[in-house]
């Protein structure tokens, strides 16, 4: 059986057993059995538990081998003395895959290294494979199938896949991923890889279709040349971004006695990251940021970038994140100095950062010549893009200090038409902004300090879907717009 | 009159005029007007308006020298060209202190800046000075008074000054702290620094009570010797934390178009700040985990850390980020070692970071040893401080899954009994733990994602009067740990 098919049945179980499922909320089993139970799809569902006739509402088996029918895969969750007579149970019944939660093997010392050993042989003799043990469990959202403890809110569908080589730390990242509004492919916590490695889940996210940005989180590899060979062959169509610990002394000495795996020398997992097309990111933050800029923001040819701001403070501020991340604030061409000489007044800077100096209603005409300039790759825009400002100042407005008047447009001085004109305005400018980022295929990159709360509305979505993402900081956009073109720039040289 | 008089009439006026106050709310005068309205408890105060017989309800006055009885400060709002002659309106009224909003003037070329210079001279020559102009407004929460267009959601009362030499970033600026909980002293945006500088400012809030820590956003100093001077008097008791663009040629550059300052080398900055025990900081978000950190935290010593983490993840994660911000991952002596022994199961990694390795409820029984550790000057402790993680699954249990059941505490297995005795247990722990910090003088810094949801929590508000602070990620307490213990150095050694 290929490795292939293996992970079928770990992702893609039509059966499943959760060995240890228990109705107690303190103990594992209820909340791997409960996870199953209330994510997934999975009709065949059985709780093996040989004291209780049923768990959380569903029938029991004393044993895994009392199970009529098929077992595809089974969740572990026994103590770590009962694993082995347990894997030998499922070996038994005939199962494919299987995920140990258990702790106490491998990372306890020589005698739980040699039992897990006996497990690994045992269960591979037997032809299943198994991920952990010593995890936090899996999940997979093309059929809501959940191995992770409360791993319900991180279940958004989507196409981000996350490996990580820590479990407590794991939850942490799914955490922060979820609330970033992130969607998930695949997840899964390796734990102490006594059978498949962080490798073979490289290999299977390398080519599952669900998954176009992988993720991950890393201590120390256990086959470097392998993860490069894989790493070379798909980062160039399918990127790979990663947090690994252990770039100063300290880290690493904590990644060493954390994991059994052979950290090495940061400077050899950096140059090999370099060399392979992988982004390295320094924090969670970071790793889904890209990742989200990856699935939806053009790639920049180069590394020039145009910043287009309504205040001076945010085009300083702008300027220098870019700059400090590896950008390059671009130079504008004499063209584009004469367009904008003709929309801005003479006080504006002449130069990038495109000051509009608070000159009304100009966020759009400047844009185009900047799009249109030959040496800018990209632009980040503060201010004035789709209205955003516009549109919170009135909602903001009409809840607070005038919910009493009649009319909440006449407070800007704004009949009602004045205002469908000026929305029927913004899409037009919209539609133009697509058609320019299509055709010069430059990133546009905006900013809006409440972004968090727009993530629902109809407006932000149609800025993701045509490529425009918007960040909370200056200094946010800034760090994707340089790790996007650093990436660029390696699969160009490929 | 001395500044300082000058001052006082500036952020504690008895009486207030705001000339070009307004009823259209996309006027500035509307905003300006509103603010003070709304937020201070001024009782003197007039709108000044030569075409509308009120504002908001308020009567109004064609000319300020219309007003009965004496006005102390003046909030300017109208157009570039009206400036100078109701600057000398304000002088012949016996005005001594105003600022200015208008933007127009000396940044936008020779004319402006004619102008401009005249302002200045007749308001000089008329025993007033003023802020601005093209500033964004100024707030003082002790009397509740504000000029900052919408500043109400950050009037929150605190010891935190802020001076901003950029306006929009201004606002931006004020937004984030009051995302994050922080409460303010003194706001003022400098805007062109015409009459008033930025050292006048700072000079002002090293003397103010109600501000124990100055944060500040520079672009470039006027008067870089004489901020020197007040830096160096006032850093070792009033901490003073700064953003300053033009690390990069791109940002000085934008620096040096946006203000009319000098922005100068930012090498010759770095050292001035580094000789002066000012803390740079690199963003918003730092400059107020920092402030928020200075008023909470009891001084580390020096840079060593211990780490306590129940997941070696996290662990990896919080010495990585605390060696690279310039900490030092401490080494535990042996008796620390032999206390934790017989705490831990044998496969502790025996070290620091100090890993549970998920050994049930073991938080205080290791960290005593650890506070006791002379080459220990501060703890970071992941996890199980203050029962936090418990009392967050109990919520989320008791809303989700398990709504209908009767006794939420059986499904952790435990009788109300149980809590109450583990509640108590709690209470006795944190208060051995704020006893070891007096004694030691040690700060304890935690983790916890949620912590934006625990803000108005009696245990959140206990804990940070105790001196410890929360944060949600790992690396933002290192951070604040590093910058903390650089200043502490600094004190030491004066």
């Amino acid at each position: 059986m290929s490795l292939m098919e293996h992970f079928k049945s770990i992702f893609y179980p039509e059966s499943v057993a959760v060995i240890g499922a228990s109705n107690s909320m303190d103990k594992w089993g209820a909340g791997v059995f409960s996870s199953v139970l209330r994510t997934s799809n999975i009709k065949k569902l059985y709780p093996v538990n040989n004291k209780t006739p049923e768990v959380m509402g569903v029938k029991t088996y004393p044993s895994i081998l009392d199970i009529p029918g098929p077992v595809d895969f089974a969740a572990i969750v026994v103590p770590y003395n009962y694993v082995l007579g347990i894997v030998k149970e499922c070996v038994a019944k005939g199962v494919k895959g299987a995920l140990v939660i258990t702790a106490g093997l491998g990372e306890t010392g020589a005698e739980g290294a040699r039992l897990q050993k006996e497990i690994v042989d045992t269960a591979r003799a037997g032809g299943m494979r198994f991920v952990g043990p010593n995890c936090m469990g899996h999940f997979n959202t093309a059929n809501s199938f959940s191995t992770a403890r409360g791993g319900g809110e991180t279940l958004r569908k989507g196409n981000v896949g996350v490996i990580s080589q820590s479990g407590g730390f794991a939850a942490h990242i799914l955490q922060i991923g979820a609330e970033m509004g992130v969607g998930f492919s695949k997840f899964v916590s390796t734990g102490n890889e006594a059978d498949l490695h962080f490798e073979d889940f490289f290999e299977y996210y390398a080519q599952d279709k669900d998954t176009k940005v992988i993720t991950a989180y890393i201590e120390g590899l256990r086959e470097g040349p392998r993860f490069f060979d894989i790493a070379r062959k798909i980062t160039k169509t399918k990127p790979v971004v990663i947090v690994k610990v252990g770039r100063t002394n300290a880290g690493t000495r904590a990644a060493k006695s954390h994991t059994a795996a052979i950290a090495g020398s940061d400077h050899v997992y950096d140059a090999m990251f370099k060399q392979a097309g992988i982004i390295r990111v320094d924090d969670v933050e970071e790793l889904f940021d890209v990742a989200s800029g990856l699935l939806h923001i053009p790639m920049p040819r180069g590394k020039r970038v145009g910043i287009l701001t309504f205040g001076g403070g945010f085009g300083c501020v702008t300027a220098d994140a870019s700059e400090r991340l590896g950008l390059e604030v671009a130079q504008l061409s004499p063209h584009t100095i004469e367009a904008l000489n003709k929309i801005l007044p003479e006080r504006w800077p002449h130069a990038n950062p495109v000051d509009t100096v608070g000159y009304g209603d100009v966020t759009y005409p400047c844009l185009w010549p900047m799009l249109e300039d030959d040496n800018i790759d990209s632009v980040i825009v503060i201010g004035g893009l789709a209205n955003m400002g516009m549109r919170r100042r009135r909602e903001k407005l009409t809840k607070d200090a005038f919910q009493d008047q009649d009319d909440p447009s006449s407070m800007f001085g704004m009949t009602l038409d004045m205002m469908k004109a000026r929305e029927e305005k913004e899409k037009q400018n919209l539609a133009k902004l697509y058609e320019y980022m299509r055709k010069y295929k430059k990133p546009v990159l905006t900013f809006d300090r409440h972004v968090e709360h727009m993530k629902d509305e109809p407006l932000y979505k149609e800025l993701q879907e045509n490529g425009i993402m918007i960040y909370p900081t200056p200094e946010r956009a800034a760090r994707v717009l340089a790790r996007l073109s650093e990436y660029s720039r390696y699969v160009q040289s490929k």
